[in-house]
Formats: structure tokens, sequence, C-alpha cells
């Protein structure tokens, strides 16, 4: 398998975007990515589209053909994916596009994420959120994503003395980072007496304790690495690509306070990018809820199982700090538009690799790492990217 | 890239499956698949999953994920990915899994087509359908499937002298191959006065020209064909597998009485595997509607551009003609649950290849073709099979 790079990326603004479509905003986002990659839409060899949900949001399947349709590309011919693996889809249509050009199957191929989410009603959207656990025997029963997750969150309270205050600073650090991103949804500060105050979602997650629903898109261009230098001076390459899966269904686990996906899909990563935690530099983790990212930085390796609170507290996971932890402002401040997330990581790293964050640029940023899970983390891919 | 084999198939039965759930059915087609390889579970290194539509079907998304658990291998941890382009979507889940052994990412690996569609009203199941053309431009303005291939009738009939006499034929021979298709939804006969006499749907589409909305499930058992001898003295090897893309909507279309989605991934498949159309023995075509047979075996080559009626009027596709073309029954004959349709595809040519099929069985089966569409054809996706 040869190496892959990325040699372009493009994101639109993520938030209520009413003023646009579902396809305006991939083509949006693939321009942009096409545009930084300096390359024709001619020489893609094939679009890897990541979503969740549009069947239900905009009534529309078919997207990989939709996306490479809408950005005119339908002329060309070429072989149109759309991945889903829920709130992961993203990066599982990265992963999908590494593997096809280090197989050599493809030289240059261009991997999209998008989701439309603000043009329904939000309870239709909380139960469309529900529909990446297990239908069945969770969401049926009324348990939804908060409540899952704030079963995990007690879980994690109640065996490493995790509290809401440690919670409150994921949130209050990356809506600190978000300031500084201009496609972030909520560019503006919190404090944890805000985190704390915010109506309570479900025991022990407050609103400021979640993620958002949004719209957006983002997308990346890949190329053979050898490649790469034709098309730029800052390739970055991708060292690591890996997928790993988990019960559906949170009473299934062993242990709710971790997620194994995670901890599979990372030390596959790891071994095939032969480095360890210690080495990687910034990381844009799944923050959907608080609690996920507390949990995302143990099952991670880059702090012990149970510690992440403390250290979280303690400024560890912030901007400059022993490793940057969502320095983009993560799923909480930049919205979670569900396909898009995976790709907007990419998106994050690269240019934090390349030198080009300004005010939130991580000092001396060589290896980062993306992680994007499904649903309650059923599904868990890892990136590892370096410059 | 290194040749891939096909070592393992199952089938559920196709139909109103009521007393089955979604998971249910890809269980039973992937345990089935698994046992005819004469795998245990632990050997799968990775599923992949198609399907349309579960989103809005079952109200549930990340299936890749739901279908692994289910088959018991969440334990595994390994990657499931759901791959999704309409009606297309089976065997695009076969052709990413293809690509995941070729290139040698992975040794062995399941590819599992599902779709449970006859759980809601069939007035929702037809507005589902058309999430597969172009909302915003087709289905909107109410050009639902049957309407759109009945346009590409219409322009068939004008520009080649097509009859519908001969479309029905398509059905009768579909039909009367079903009968000895144990896994097909309609076991038996019927005539062309019954199709010529059936309620009109879209002039100049019957009911008896069009494919019936299914549940149902299908499962191939992949590895590298340097290992296929060690599981089977019978192995199929993947000899080509691609896929194109077209404009979503037919109205930007250079010709509707032609799919360039398909004359493109058929040409590709043709280069690949160092064949031409007359080679090929045996073809599971994608006749979703009458029409789209006739419109697939001239695209695929097997027929010169408007003489596909002629052709299956003088009974060159019928089962030990010049080409047998769907001798399952195909879509029309049995059912078309989605997403299970390009796998359901692919384990008749391999059953036919092997030489058992019974008493469908094609005389002197030794190279086989399936050919799976999206939409109106916006997507499609062709392999080519060999003993």
């Amino acid at each position: 398998m040869r190496e892959v790079a990325i040699i372009g990326v493009g994101n639109t603004v993520f938030g209520e975007l009413w003023e646009k479509s579902f396809r305006d905003i991939a083509v949006e986002a693939g321009l942009k990515a096409i545009g930084d990659a300096g390359i024709s839409g001619e020489e893609i060899e094939a679009l890897y589209g990541g979503n969740m949900s549009a069947g239900r949001f905009v009534e529309q399947e078919h997207v990989g053909a939709l996306i490479a349709d809408y950005a005119g590309l339908a002329g060309l011919h070429i072989p149109a994916v759309r991945a889903e693996a829920a709130c992961a889809s993203g990066a599982l249509a990265l992963h999908l596009a590494v593997l096809s050009v280090a197989s050599g199957w493809y030289d240059l191929v261009i991997a999209a994420g998008v989701e439309k989410m603000t043009d329904v009603e939000s309870d239709i959207a909380d139960d469309l959120l529900a529909s990446s656990v297990d239908r069945e025997w969770e969401a049926i029963c009324g348990a939804t994503l908060p409540s899952l997750f704030a079963q995990m969150a007690r879980a994690h309270i109640e065996k490493y003395h995790t509290t809401s205050e440690q919670m409150a600073k994921v949130a209050v650090k990356n809506h600190s980072n978000a300031v500084h991103n201009p496609y972030a949804q909520f560019r503006r500060g919190i404090s944890i007496e805000a985190v704390l105050g915010s109506p309570l979602v479900a025991d022990p997650l407050r609103m400021l304790d979640c993620s958002s629903i949004a719209d957006g898109a983002a997308a990346v261009v890949l190329c053979a690495a050898e490649k790469a230098k034709e098309y730029t001076d800052s390739p970055i390459y991708v060292k690591a690509s890996a997928q790993a899966s988990d019960t559906i269904s949170l009473h299934n686990r062993r242990d709710i306070t971790t997620m194994d996906a995670t901890v599979f899909a990372a030390k596959k990563a790891y071994q095939t990018a032969s480095l360890e935690p210690s080495q990687i530099d910034l990381a844009e983790v799944h923050d959907s809820y608080t609690i996920a990212e507390l949990i995302a930085i143990e099952d991670l390796g880059f702090f012990n199982k149970g510690e992440g609170g403390v250290a979280t507290e303690e400024g560890q996971t912030e901007i400059g700090g022993r490793i940057s932890i969502n320095p983009s402002g993560g799923l909480k401040a930049c919205g979670h538009p569900l396909g898009a997330t995976g790709i907007r990581q990419a998106v994050e790293i690269t240019e934090q690799l390349r030198g080009e964050a300004g005010k939130r640029q991580v000092p001396n940023a060589e290896v980062g790492l993306t992680h994007n899970i499904g649903g309650t983390g059923g599904t868990a891919i890892v990136h590892i990217f370096s410059a």
C-alpha cells in the first residue's frame, strides 16, 4: 500500500444555513477544496461522500451521484460513493477514499462530508439522531443520544470521581478555541458558570454540555503521496486510517466509561503509523457531549483511564498544553452536522499542520489525529496525519 | 492489485417478510454465506453492508455496525461499512469489499445487502423510491420512478420502434425463470396478455412491467484468490468490478434511451477483465422495469443499440439462448429489495458458475456479469465473474 497525502481542503461555515440547500453546501465545500488543491475538476477520479441521514433530513438518497452531478462532474462519469456510519460518516468517507488511493485503484480523489439538519423541526432532528443507536432496544424506549451519553457520564462520575465542572471545562475550552475559527457555529466564549447554569437535558448533562444541530459541509482532496509535491509545497500525509466497531447499543458493553471501538481503532492507527500517543501534538476528537471528549482522550491513550477530567481541569488539553484537543472548537462549538464532522476534523488538522490556523494555531504542530464516532461508539474511526 | 474470489453465498427468500425484522434478514443471509464458505465468523476482517434507505423504512441508520453487532461480530470490533447508491447499494458494497481485498487491506470480508420495505404503507414506499432521483427537480414535480422509466420507454419506442409486446416479453421470460428459483418472490409464469392487460402505471408501463417492493437480504464472502482453494473447491473469481455515475436527473442526459453510467462502467469492466461482451455467457441485469432490461442489454454491448426488443422477442435472452439474461428471474420476479439486489445478483451468478442452479441452470456457464443501477441510472456498477 502506498502513502496518501491531502493536497486541498475546504469548509463551509457551520450553522443554520437556511438560505442554502444540501447540494449547495456540498458543492461549496468541494469547490473550495479543489481550488485549494489547485486542480481542475477533470483530475478527480472518484468521489466519496459522507452523509448520515439525507434520506430523512432532505428526503434525498443517492447523494454520492447527486453531489458529483451538482459539482459539474457528471460528464466525467466518475464513481460516486455515499458512506454512512451515523455521526462517523465523514471519517468513513475519508477512510474509503484513503484506501482507494493507497491501493493504487485511483491517483486523485475527493472526500466530502455534508449534512443539512436545520430544515426539519428540532423534535424530528432529535428522533433522527436516535436512528444512530439501536432503534429497537434503545430509541424505542425513549433512550435518545443525550440520555445514553448521560448514562456514560454518570458511570464515569461514579467510577472516576469526574465532576460536572470538569465536563463544563471541555465546553469552555472548546468555545474559547472556536472564537478564532471563522467556520465555527458559536464564536463566543462561555464560562463554567454558564454551562452549570444551563438547562438540564439529561442529568448530569446540560444544554451547554451538548453539541448542536447544524448544517455544514467539508471536503478534502487526496492524492498519491509521490505525486503530492506536483500540486502543493505543503502536502499533509495520512500516516494511518483505522476503523473499528462495537455493539451499537450501550447495554451490551463491558464498560460504558470506555468505548472499545475507539480503543481498537486507535491501537491499529498507532501501529500503522509507528507512533505512540505521546507523539501526537494535537487531536480533533468527537466531543458530541462534553463527557465524550473526556472518554475519548483517555481511550486514545493521551491520559490514563479516569484522568481525563483532571487533565482538562488543569489545562493540559488547551492550545499549547500537553496536547491540544479540539483547537477548532470541536463539535461543541463548531456545530455537528453529522456527516460533515469527520471531514471538518481533517480540514482542521491539515490547516494546523500547514501552520495556517491563525490565532488558534497549535505551536510546533507536526503530528495530528482525528477521532470520529458513530452513535454512542458503535463505530470509531481514527486518522493520523503529519506534515 | 491481487485477484479476489467469492467463497460463500447466502440469500433469504425475497417477499413480504412481515414476521422478520431488518436485522433478522441481514443476519440470516450472512449466516448462510458464512456457512456456505465453511468459515467461522472470527475469520471475517470487515463487513460491507449495502442498504438504500433503512433510515426511512425502519428509522435506523448506522446499519453497518448494527448488522455486525446482531451477527455476533461486535466482539471482533471489525470495521463495518454501510454503502449507499440508491438501488445500486448492494453492488456498491460488493465493489468496496472487492477493493478492500484486492488492495491487500484485508484477506477475508463479507458483503451483505439488505432492505426491509414492506413495513411501511405503499405510498410511503413510492415516495422513498423517489428519493433515488433528484428530489428538487424531479420527485417534487411528481416525477416518480415509474414515470421516469416510462419516459425512457416512450423515447425508446419512438426511436427504435420497440413494442409493448417486446417489453412484456421481458417480464414473461423473467417470471418463467423464477419458477425454478426458491428465493424469488413470484414463482409463477405470466403471459404476454397478462402483462398487456395489467393496470397502466405510467404509460406505456403497466403493473407487470414493474418490479416489486419486497424485503430481502443477500450476502457473499470474499477472500484473496490465492487463498480461496483453502476454503472451497469451486471459488468464483471476480474478474472486474467497475462503477460509474451520470446526472442523477433524466432531463440533463444527452439521450434517455441509453444510460451512460452503464456504458462507462461496462467499458471499464470489459477492459479490466480483458473480455468482450460476446464472451459473457449469462448476466443478471437491472430490470427494475422491463424497459430497463432492454436498455441494459444494449448498453452492456450484448446487442446493438435499439435491437434489445427484437432480440428479446426472438428468445435470444432466454436460458440457453445467445446470452441468458436474468436466469434468476431478475428484479421483476425475484422482487427488488433495493440494497439487497446487487448482492443477490452476485449470489445467482455464483450458483450458476458453480453449476448449482438446478432447473434454471444456464448450460456451459463460464463467465457471468452483474449490472446494478441506482435510480434512473445516476449510478451503474458492473461486475464480471468466472469459474
